[in-house]
């Protein structure tokens, strides 16, 4: 049985619930951040509590609570289930308040969810295929917000098609996935859209980056577009709990030799080796 | 005290509640309306639900319940709220399932949320200012979503600047208030941004165009531009509980003489007109 932690209580989580009234519930006033956690160690922790301050304080949305004390909650609700591997979800909204767009004056007090989603990390090592579609969302992609649908309607149709994921493109420029970051390999550098407001700047996303330039891997954080993507000589998508996820076919070109690519596999390999370490620290 | 509606049970609002697992308060993956409501009566309840209908299609959630049960749930919640004056709020998310951004398969039971917000129709008579900033939004702005952060954030702006709304613009081109349609009066005619994925289709603004025509009014549904906005005879707002609020500041430009327009007060009047007729009916 999942435990939930929901403002100040650690319950079922089919028995966590918020009221109506709840601004995440009626104006998508939140920001949540998913953590992958295994052995009871978060991986980049630190890095994804910043990014959860960060856009809360773009939408001025107050902390929950300190910084120390959200960390215990974290470590309360991974002991309570029992050090289940998955990701940590993790939710803030505005609070609960009568309904009207402007901020609540005086302002409610934050609501807070913390629970896993149990599920294997990284582990889609076989080639996926991924579709492009035109990035509908919002002009601020940088804040990680619930308001969502957009990105749920992208997953759905790649659903539909038979792919793992939809790449986003404005302008003919792939910006990102509907729930990753998009990367092309081109002549031995990577390639990804630089942080911006049209993307969520990924925590695995800058965690690569930082083990490519470790490890002498030439990058280019730019702006490619669906046709570059198309003639890439790799793809791969990142995120916190699928890691690095090779992709052999986008649209209908293949990727390549249609096979996994090489150096997408060296990259995941250094991202393991990175929190195999963390962890045995 | 309010009694809300909450999946099958009629609750006081305050302990009227949903889970955390809820798509509504994980994905913004919902539908709303408001209803203006006054005297036991409902003002064009049809079309309301209409649009809820062809919103709820646009994303793929099934309505929660035939069309004759909800309007009899709608009727219950007016009755236990002693027929208050206000906006009858409605919302309809995907229901409850395990977070995946993909629709859940199989369809949970859609959520269903109906409550009344007390508060006196069309009440603002008196000029107000509004200012003009960029539309952050996405790009189905058509569906009446709960993905309304943006336009939170919009209204929010508009407070902290002293206005009483903000109007959108993309392109120099003026699509919508935060939650109001936007209209301008030049040479007699009213002129407002026509139906497109670019603004929700008002249901006051599609009854305003109706007695418009009925009415020999000239009217031109147009893109008009910032400029054009600063450099009108007339402004006014529309939305189902405010009605016509009429608008004498666009940023800093005085609008006509400074005054109240006559024409938007005839409308508001035919709007009343209209109302009253159906209530006495």
């Amino acid at each position: 049985m999942s435990i939930c932690y929901v403002n100040g209580r650690y319950l079922p989580l089919a028995h966590a619930s918020v009221n109506v009234q709840d601004r995440g519930y009626q104006f998508a006033d939140g920001i949540y951040e998913v953590i992958a956690v295994k052995n009871g160690q978060l991986w980049d922790e630190e890095w994804h509590l910043d990014r959860l301050e960060r856009s809360l304080a773009e939408v001025q949305i107050a902390m929950p609570c300190t910084r120390p004390a959200l960390k215990h909650i974290i470590r309360q609700v991974i002991q309570q289930n029992c050090n289940v591997e998955g990701g940590l979800y993790l939710q803030v909204s505005r609070g609960v308040a009568s309904r009207d767009f402007a901020f609540p004056k005086p302002a409610p007090k934050p609501s807070l969810v913390v629970y896993i989603m149990p599920r294997r990390l990284g582990q889609s090592t076989k080639g996926v295929r991924v579709i492009t579609i035109p990035d509908m969302r919002w002009k601020r992609c940088d804040i990680k917000s619930i308001a969502l649908l957009a990105p749920v309607l992208g997953k759905q149709q790649a659903k539909e098609a038979g792919a793992f994921e939809a790449w986003q493109y404005v302008d003919g420029i792939i910006t990102e996935g509907t729930s990753s970051n998009a990367w092309i390999v081109k002549n031995n550098t990577i390639i990804t859209h630089p942080a911006s407001p049209a993307i969520l700047n990924g925590i695995t996303r800058m965690r690569l980056l930082a083990l490519a330039k470790e490890n002498g891997i030439a990058i280019e954080e730019r702006p490619f577009t669906v046709a570059e993507a198309h003639d890439a000589d790799e793809a791969f998508a990142s995120a916190s709990t699928m890691v690095v996820v090779p992709i052999i076919k986008i649209d209908d070109a293949v990727i390549g030799n249609g096979n996994v690519g090489a150096l997408t596999m060296r990259l995941r390999g250094l991202y393991e080796e990175a929190f195999k370490k963390l962890i045995t620290d």
